[in-house]
């Protein structure tokens, strides 16, 4: 049950794939130099493995509780979480203007994919605040920012999002807390809000709850809903924390995995007539504000699939390595064998480790071209790399968190009837896993965004965009048993996107009945590209005579996704080019 | 959370397809007659839904416990034990020459699927008994069967299998426990066993252990296992359990499903020189006799995973009817509907019930074929279906459950974030479904078997026998846009049959890397046969003007997985015939 960060693949993916260098050279970003991301990874590596990852069992096992009206974390939460911010984790991303450190948000990745393999549960606090810190540096006013920023980044207080009720999730327009104006401009808030992530803990001063709510002339739906900061403490003249605002946690989920992460149930205003709330930019563009940081919310969530099938993939692997038995398919001698020699095991070990390896990949690609949408000089090429960033943050959110759950499944298999036993760890890893699917916009969500705003809304171009970039990168050097599946692949996600182009306006429900098979194609496809490109640097390196193990592995698991992976894209174009119908024309009366 | 048994389904499966009536013409198989059967199904409908599924989730929270030395089971397992008892539940498929009511294993498999389907953990004990029974059926001296059986057969003693020891878990070969001959010819039992479903309980009178052990002089490795009977208590001079064997429940494992069935380790002998045992059959030949029940058992625990599916369908498909969220796609009118109507959530819930249907029908397809093999009166014909049910039983122990996972899994998702709320209960399908993969041998142990002893022993002629039934059965009256996909699924079984006919002497281990990719390519096709079989058949009712919305969604749920299911045979072809290289190539020190 140790983690032990992935450094080697880390660095080769900043490297080769994500294009550290390049974004090391983006204005602002000097702190990415290799040499020093190289010591950061290190560190973060340090941490994650020798005081996060010991308490992700422990954390499990005993769980967040609700003591009184007060949210006690697990044993070891509170120190580790002291630690975490004096060693400054919190700040990295953020503006230094308020105390962060201004890394650019791929570095900001790998070290995030870190403390989610080691801790899931733990991680989702830096990340709820990662988000408000997010809306705050956008939308909040001068006096807003110099009054939450500074703590929030440097995470002395937490940050949370309270957007869902029990009547709207998925569907935000339903929200139905109130926020009613006051004479001195700030408003009273009241409400429930569920799934709280870290709605209240005991890791810090303060916990800063950004909340969705009506104002009472709002007009009904998605367009009537405001934005405000509601403090768990008021700040007092010197800015401190003071008095309690009317914020009370009414129970804990009780959830099938990240037990250590609490999720409240807020009640706003039972007491006094409302919590003292302070809006955030203009009435009425609540929702809208949420979305500039949906995109880093979901790369985030996405790398909890990639975190998580890391780390399960480590556990099976090291099982698999000493568990002996059977003796070798093939072998004329009877002794038995480690089991990771039999070659089912070694398939489901190399899906494992191919499916986290395409989907880091991805997902640090995806970062770098956010750091190039935002600080690059040019204009044009920032519009360019946000049109990427747009079209494939729902597939790392989706693709990678389906992924996580499947490769977390396949450890416990590996395991054996010990994995379906709590104590060997494999089985939680399945457990935390399962959330990510679902929050940050469920992946049913995240193909319709797809679907219906990024192909949609500039018919294909940015999707055509990508096919052309992955055409060029095979026509080099890729080795031709790994180039040929993913040509492949490529030739049918042109296919499928032309399909999804040709029908989503005239037969939406028929597209939108393929949402997820299009997503899976895009995101698998993505990371044979990604796979074969790795393959082709590694080749390089190994010419050069560089780490031939690691480099040879490399090659192997590229060989391995393209043979296994990459034929599902088909089957899944088949899906979805004859399948719609089956779908839309199924009575709803026959379920 | 309520279940209620899809009798409408049962019925039309086992009519249409697995044949019931040519089964209740078998000799001894009269109580099968299609008017007794449906009071039966009746009659164990009721006693599912309304005894046995309210207990499922206060079962899964409370959990067997062991209390000094005892196991206690949740509230309300041993009423329920004793009404099933009583009701003659546990003697349906049984010896009426030892109390059995006779009934064919057709029949107890759709009765099976409603107890897993009520309370998995639950169904365990009596399965675990039948087993026993008919593992002392085949083997046991007349006068053990009379010792036993009765009481067995009646289920006021229960069965286990005690086979696995912590460094013996597939590889039974490597069993340690002795077993020393004592001049009475009884034997004393010395050792331990792990993970031992039911080995102890407060349900019944009496346990009755199946222990695998090694006599003094036994060769080493898996021919020299011998099977003995271990009673809990031994019998007294009247044949009633009196003094206590030396049994000794040490602990129960913390699982992360199927909390309610104890799954113990147990020690023999560690008081006073070994547990009184009583030896089945001859020596050394306890793993053979272990194979007579073992497609019994494993079609049952294939069936876990069709109820499992089946559950986790109701519960998706009840909260998808209910839950109001977002305007209709492609609607003017922005009024919110019931989630069932988006499309992504509708192809979940198709997903589920077209593999729930497909899986259920193969499984009692190979349970009629199983009374045929054992009833018919021509010996050739009973060599035929033999030889069907023998290359079947590991796909529908493997492919079936594989399926629960996953359609437990999409349960989850269709519920958003009330999935991941253990309240729900769409989280415990997920948790029970997660065992079936992994025991009665391992799904990669299923497929080895399915490859090297199924297809190996006769060169693919079952299998061919099978493809040239499954194109009879579309050549009739099929309806076009079912057939298509499942003739091609049919053509791509049978090149993946003739790739691994040729290759398993010659390339075990890169056969043996396909080995999973197969079965599921068996396991799929075989659905899409069984569901084009079912939807032919639902054009004939229709048009005979029966039950048209049964009808019409059955022909409905088969173009479903038709053009869902279908295509993923085509992948794994593809990587059965390119990848296996991918992972045998793959050196062990890169893992």
């Amino acid at each position: 049950m140790n983690y032990t960060a992935p450094v080697a693949d880390m660095r080769f993916v900043l490297r080769h794939i994500a294009g550290l260098d390049q974004v090391a050279l983006l204005p602002g970003a000097e702190g990415a130099e290799p040499d020093l991301v190289d010591q950061i990874l290190d560190e973060a590596a340090r941490f994650a493995g020798g005081v996060l990852a010991p308490l992700n069992r422990s954390g499990d096992q005993e769980g967040s509780r609700l003591e009184n009206g007060v949210v006690r974390t697990p044993k070891g939460f509170r120190d580790a979480y002291q630690t975490f911010v004096e060693a400054g984790w919190n700040s990295l991303p953020f503006d230094p203007e308020h105390g962060g450190q201004g890394l650019p948000w791929l570095v900001g990745t790998a070290v995030g994919e870190m403390w989610a393999s080691a801790n899931m549960a733990f991680s989702l606090c830096p990340l709820l605040t990662q988000g408000a810190i997010e809306l705050l540096s956008h939308h909040a006013s001068p006096e807003q920012k110099a009054a939450y920023l500074p703590d929030m980044i440097a995470g002395t207080w937490t940050g949370t999002m309270n957007l869902t009720e029990p009547h709207a999730g998925s569907d935000l327009g339903l929200i139905r807390s109130r926020a009613v104006p006051q004479a001195d401009g700030t408003y009273r808030i009241a409400g429930q809000k569920i799934f709280i992530t870290w709605g209240d803990h005991d890791l810090a001063q303060n916990i800063i709850h950004m909340v969705l709510a009506r104002t009472p002339d709002a007009p009904a739906g998605s367009r009537g809903i405001s934005l405000f900061i509601v403090p768990r403490y008021l700040l007092d003249a010197d800015g401190r924390p003071g008095p309690a605002n009317d914020v009370r946690t009414v129970s804990l989920e009780h959830k099938l995995g990240i037990h250590a992460s609490p999720t409240c149930v807020l009640s706003f205003g039972d007491a006094d007539g409302g919590a003292v709330g302070f809006r955030v930019g203009e009435e009425n563009r609540g929702l809208e504000y949420m979305f500039t940081m949906m995109n880093n919310a979901r790369l985030s969530v996405g790398l909890e699939g990639v975190a998580i099938a890391e780390r399960a993939y480590q556990q099976a692997r090291d099982y698999a390595l000493a568990r002996v038995q059977s003796r070798e398919i093939g072998a004329s001698d009877p002794t038995p064998v480690a089991i990771a020699r039999h070659p089912d095991v070694r398939r489901m070990l190399l899906s494992m480790r191919a499916r986290t390896e395409a989907s880091r990949a991805l997902a640090y690609t995806v970062a770098a071209a956010l750091d190039h949408g935002l600080r690059h000089p040019d204009p044009a090429e920032r519009a360019r790399q946000q049109a990427f960033v747009d079209l494939m943050i729902p597939v790392v959110k989706a693709w990678s968190t389906d992924l996580g759950v499947e490769v977390a499944s396949t450890g416990v298999q590996v395991h054996g009837g010990v994995g379906f036993v709590e104590e060997t760890g494999a089985a939680q890893h399945l457990r935390d896993a399962r959330i990510a699917p679902i929050y940050e916009g469920t992946n049913g969500i995240q193909a319709n965004d797809l679907l219906f705003r990024k192909l949609g809304r500039d018919g294909g171009a940015a999707a055509g965009t990508l096919i052309n970039r992955m055409r060029a990168d095979l026509d080099s050097s890729t080795q031709d048993d790994i180039a040929a599946p993913v040509r492949a692949g490529i030739d049918t996600l042109e296919t499928a996107t032309a399909w999804m182009v040709a029908h989503h306006r005239s037969e939406p429900r028929l597209a939108a009945a393929g949402a997820v098979p299009y997503l899976q194609i895009l995101g698998t496809v993505a990371g044979g590209w990604l796979m074969a490109k790795a393959a082709g640097a590694a080749a390089t390196a190994l010419a050069a005579g560089e780490d031939p193990a690691f480099h040879q592995a490399k090659i192997a698991t590229a060989r391995f996704y393209a043979t296994h992976e990459m034929p599902t894209a088909a089957a899944r174009l088949a899906t979805l080019t004859t399948g719609g119908a089956a779908v839309t024309d199924f009575a709803v009366d026959w379920l």
